[in-house]
């Protein structure tokens, strides 16, 4: 069934949500983040586009720094990296 | 509950669900739309912006055209206007 192609997912006791999906690109997750911390783990190659709002983000290795909508980081295979949302704001992770 | 202020909505049996919050930008939603051809209508001045793949749309009185990752396009309020998806994408809508 094609609706069952686009996934639900929920984290952070609903305070992260996500929908994700294939195109001929690849896989991707379009999500919304509520205000708050939080850490992932990569189990690819990720590169997280802010597409709304914006999102601290601290990268591996590297210094606090805050994505504006328009920009995107990239983050290695079995990372974890943390990020904070001061606000709701939304974006489109891709997985190489 | 922050939780509950991101609101999943499915449309078109689960072929179009989308995650809608606000932030101080105003209201937007996060949304993914499977291949297939779908027609809204706008209760609000609505500005599309193509965030994953590429959509067709047929703005009122005017041709189709293709919209790519990157593009955007802006509906009045109290219009209908048709889309389609030859691949899944995604999109975020904002509401003015």
């Amino acid at each position: 069934m094609v609706s069952e192609m686009i996934k639900v997912n929920e984290y952070f006791d609903g305070k992260v949500k996500s929908l994700a999906a294939n195109n001929a690109q690849g896989k991707a997750t379009a999500g919304v983040i509520a205000p708050g911390s939080y850490e992932f783990g990569t189990d690819t190659i990720e590169i997280m586009n802010i597409v709304w709002g914006e999102l601290k983000a601290q990268l591996p290795g590297q210094a606090w720094k805050t994505y504006q909508r328009g920009e995107s980081f990239r983050v290695e295979k079995g990372e974890r990296f943390k990020v904070e949302a001061t606000d709701f704001m939304a974006y489109v992770c891709e997985y190489l």
